[in-house]
This record gives structure tokens, C-alpha cells and sequence, in this order.
């Protein structure tokens, strides 16, 4: 919903992305517009669970205390918790509580470390990680991992076997099968095959190149890295905390991605023809690329 | 630039709006997403020296840290006046603090007292007075005043009288004609002929229906008031400290100014056609009404 940078344009609005996980929203940064950029993408605001704040800079945060404000107006109950670096409670405590005192539901911030990777959520079917960034100020991306799906069950096997319906679900859980009368033990991996391949998909923004962070998201699905500049900015880009179109694309080569999402673009481009060479030299290492835009969504 | 309300639409924005008086800029309210609009409405950001807070609900003023910043990153140097209720330091100064430490120009706050009337600004051409409202927080509109305009120059009489050119100026700013040889006074309205009427604008956004607001806004050209719901809603109006749209026509009636134009529309309205009942009962009572729209450029 908001892939540009600091500086406000009429093309782009700053950071915000929503994660859709089986029908949880996780809202990936908070920048100034982002409820226009949910009712625009048509995103249910009470469906919205956790905040994830990569860092706090203006761009990816100032949105924060007009969304919990709505959020607060509505029916909305339960909890919404915010994980950011550790200023998130004390920036942002006061002003919710002199913006919005009578909130409906209530507001949890889990503050995490930029200085390492941390689990911050875990649940049976996804984990988050942070990817800690190198930024100007402390500042983690997030990596969004499904846990290993169920085995896919060899129906006919089972029932040549004449296994009751019943052991079915722990079957493609991984567990053997255990004839009661004959005692005879029939290993898992002959009543079922591996199951679809679990996804991953990681937000790198906002960051120097930085090769520590390929390990971390090694087989992603999606990479989103910020590409504020082209190349030809490297030495700006260095000096401001930034990558390059070009920088992006070789993380996304060595991590061995998928595909490749750029975003967090300078004010500079005017147009979507000065936003093409950004594609254009990404392109040239890794192919399998694509500039994002404030409508995209891309099922992972 | 935002004429919607607390609840974010995609029809409208939060409160913002530019007082353009010779090229100075005066920005009125500063909503969420105000700098979207500066650009869209291609406002100079570094023409804009003061900026005047109502009050400090989030819908007013959650664009002014983003706005700041960007201001900051700019060329701008000198100072911006920020014009607030008397928590607006103690709020903003913080924000600015953490996410905008290094500005390029000075922020200055200049507190008023929301239960009075007060000059907040004054030079040789403009005179910003508040008036005060009743809302749920304190706060104040604004009163926009052109100070008399110079009279007009009778230039056949002067030439008849043969008064030096050099004087001209002082006599349309009032002075008498006196001849040094004959030593005669010619009184100042034989010299020249009242000035252009001087222009006045009100702002008053967010307010319970006052008629004290009445004596303070009286004659202006132009009033910009609240009209959150229709009046089938004025009991929720009341209890929320917003006006009807036949409540800010008859204080428009009363007050005798030159048009209304209404705005702060409730999220309730979806569309140009919910909107228009509240035009029509406002025009019931004073006809001389408009809508405000995002784009709307209205020359006083």
C-alpha cells in the first residue's frame, strides 16, 4: 500500500504492506496514509492483528496513531500489538493515550532486539523472524516463514491396508501406522508423500547492502528490498543507509529468492519511465524481478 | 486539501487548508496525509510560514510531524510558526525531537488561549484573530481579516490642485493636502474615494452550534463551517460536539456573510450523492452554500 520513501509524492505513499496469512493481517509498517491505503485495498481494518515496525523513521510509522485511533473507534475488541525497536512504547504510549484515550480494545507493544534475529511471533502454522537491518538508526526487516505442511495422505495405500478413516489426520501428521493384530509397524513415509512446500517471504527495508542478512532469508519466495536508488547513486545510497536497484538484486541472488519485489524509491522518479532503470539494472542479475506499486498483490 | 472527519474515506481527507494572502501561506489544520495534498493542490511547501491548529484531535493534526520533516529536508531555513491550543508544544515538540532532529529551519510554537477571541497574528496588511468554539478539547477557529485597504487616488483633482506626485502615496493613505504657499488644507476626501472593501474569511471547524461565534465572524465573505451530519442527526451532533449542516447556515444567516462553504463531513456519506442533503437544507436557510471538495480553490 505505500512503497516510496521520505519524501511525499503524488505516485507513491510511504511504507505499508499487509501480509495476509490465512486470513490473519499482519500490517508490515505504518507510514502517514496508510488507512486510505487499506480502505483503497479494500482490507478489513478489524481483521488487522499485529503491527510490525521495521524502524522508526517517519515514513514507516507516522500513520500508527490515526490507524489505532479508527481502530478504536470501531467494534473492535481483543488486542492489536505493535512489535517495533525498543522507542516504539515510549514514542508512541503518550499519543495514543492523548489521540485516543477510550480505545475499544487494547494496545500491546513487544518491543524487539535490531541487533539479532528474534522470533516474534509463533503460532502452529507461521513463525516471524526479524532480519536485523543496517539502517541509520536501529532497524529489523521480518521474515515471514509457514511452518511445514501436513503429508499428503496415499489414500488407496491406506485403504489397501485397511486403515480405519480415524488414524488418517495423524497419519499425515507424520506418524507411522501400527497394525493392532499383527503388530507389524508400516513407516510413515509409505502411506504418505511430502506435503506442498512451505512458504517464506521476507521485507528488507530499509538497509545498506548487507551480505549478513543472505543467510537469514536463504530460499525466500518473495524478497521485498528496498531499492531507493539506481546504481548510479551507490555513493549516496552508502551515505544515507540505502541500497541500490542493483545492490537489492545480487541479495536476492545469493540468498537464492524467488522473486524479487523492489520498492522504498527515491522522490526523484518522477514517472514510471525514471522508476524503469531501477528494474532494468536489477534485472541484469536477477531476472525475476518487479517494481512494486501502492495496488500490487502478489499471492506468494 | 481535507474536508472529511475522523474516519478515514476515500472520498476525503482529514482537515487541511491553505490561506493563500499575497502569496504568503497560511496552512489551516493539518490532517493526515496533508502533504499529499500540498502537492496534488501544487502548494510551494516552503511558502508556508505559519500553520494554525483548531485543536488536537488526530484528524486536525497528525499530518504535522511528516510535514515538518519534510520541510526540514528541504532548503527551508527561518522559521515556521506553529499556532495551537496549549498543549501543542508539549505534544508536537517531542515527535520533532525524535523524528526530525536535524531541521534545516527553526519550529516555534506560539500557544492562544482557546477561551477567548485573540490576535495570533498581526502585520501592516492581515490581522488573524481566533474565535473561540465549543468542541469536546479546546479549541478555536480562525478569523482571517484584511486590514483597510488604501483609498483611492483622485488623480484629476490632484493634478487640478497641483500636489507633487511625492505626496500622492501619503494621501492615499490618508493624509490631508496642505498647499505651502497659500497654506490652505484640503481634507483627505476630496483627494480621494473610499478604498476596496477589505476581505474576511472564517474558519470554524469543529463546533457544537454557537451563536456566540456570531458577532465574531460578522460580515466576513467567506465562512468555511463544520456540517458533520444533516440535521436529521442533531442530536448526535450535539452529543459529539459537531454542527448540522442547517445549524452552520443559520449561523452563516445570522453572522450576514458574503457565502458558506461546508465541510468535515461525517465517513457516513459515501458518496456525492449522500452528500447533497446536506447542501440542500443548509441552501434552505442560507443559499449562498457550497460543498467543499479536495480540490476546491475558492478566491475571496
Amino acid at each position: 500500500m505505500g512503497c516510496g520513501s521520505a519524501k511525499p509524492t503524488l505516485r507513491h505513499s510511504p511504507s505499508a504492506q499487509v501480509v495476509n496469512f490465512r486470513g490473519n493481517q499482519f500490517l508490515v509498517d505504518c507510514g502517514e496514509g496508510v488507512q486510505v491505503g487499506l480502505c483503497r485495498s479494500k482490507v478489513p481494518f478489524g481483521k488487522i492483528g499485529h503491527i510490525l515496525l521495521s524502524h522508526l523513521h517517519g515514513d514507516h510509522c507516522l500513520g500508527l496513531v490515526g490507524l489505532i485511533s479508527t481502530l478504536g473507534l470501531g467494534q473492535r475488541t481483543g488486542e492489536v500489538v505493535i512489535h517495533g525497536p525498543a522507542d516504539t512504547e515510549r514514542i508512541f504510549r503518550p499519543l495514543f493515550d492523548y489521540f485516543c484515550p477510550q480505545l475499544s480494545m487494547e494496545v500491546r507493544f513487544a518491543p524487539f532486539d535490531t541487533t539479532r534475529s528474534e522470533v516474534i511471533y509463533d503460532e502452529p502454522t507461521l513463525t516471524i523472524r526479524t532480519v536485523p537491518l543496517h539502517h541509520r538508526v536501529p532497524c529489523s526487516g521480518f521474515l515471514f516463514e509457514e511452518k511445514p505442511r501436513p503429508r499428503h495422505l496415499l489414500v488407496d495405500r491406506c485403504r489397501e491396508l485397511e486403515i480405519p478413516v480415524a488414524y488418517y489426520k495423524g497419519i499425515t501428521l507424520g506418524l507411522d501406522w501400527t497394525d493392532p493384530e499383527s503388530g507389524k509397524v508400516v513407516p510413515n513415509e509409505l502411506l504418505t508423500s511430502p506435503g506442498s512446500p512451505s512458504k517464506k517471504y521476507a521485507y528488507c527495508s530499509d538497509t545498506l547492502y548487507a551480505e549478513s542478512i543472505v543467510p537469514l532469508i536463504e530460499g525466500a519466495d518473495l524478497l521485498y528490498h528496498e531499492a531507493t536508488y539506481t546504481h548510479a547513486d551507490v555513493v549516496k545510497a552508502r551515505q544515507r543507509g540505502h541500497s541500490t536497484a542493483l545492490q537489492a538484486a545480487q541479495i536476492a541472488k545469493m540468498a537464492h529468492v524467488g522473486q524479487l519485489v523492489l520498492g522504498h524509491y527515491s522522490a526523484q522518479f518522477l514517472s514510471a519511465e525514471m522508476e524503469q532503470p531501477l528494474l532494468d539494472e536489477a534485472r541484469t542479475v536477477f531476472p525475476n524481478t518487479l517494481l512494486a506499486n501502492e495496488r500490487m498483490v502478489i499471492d506468494v
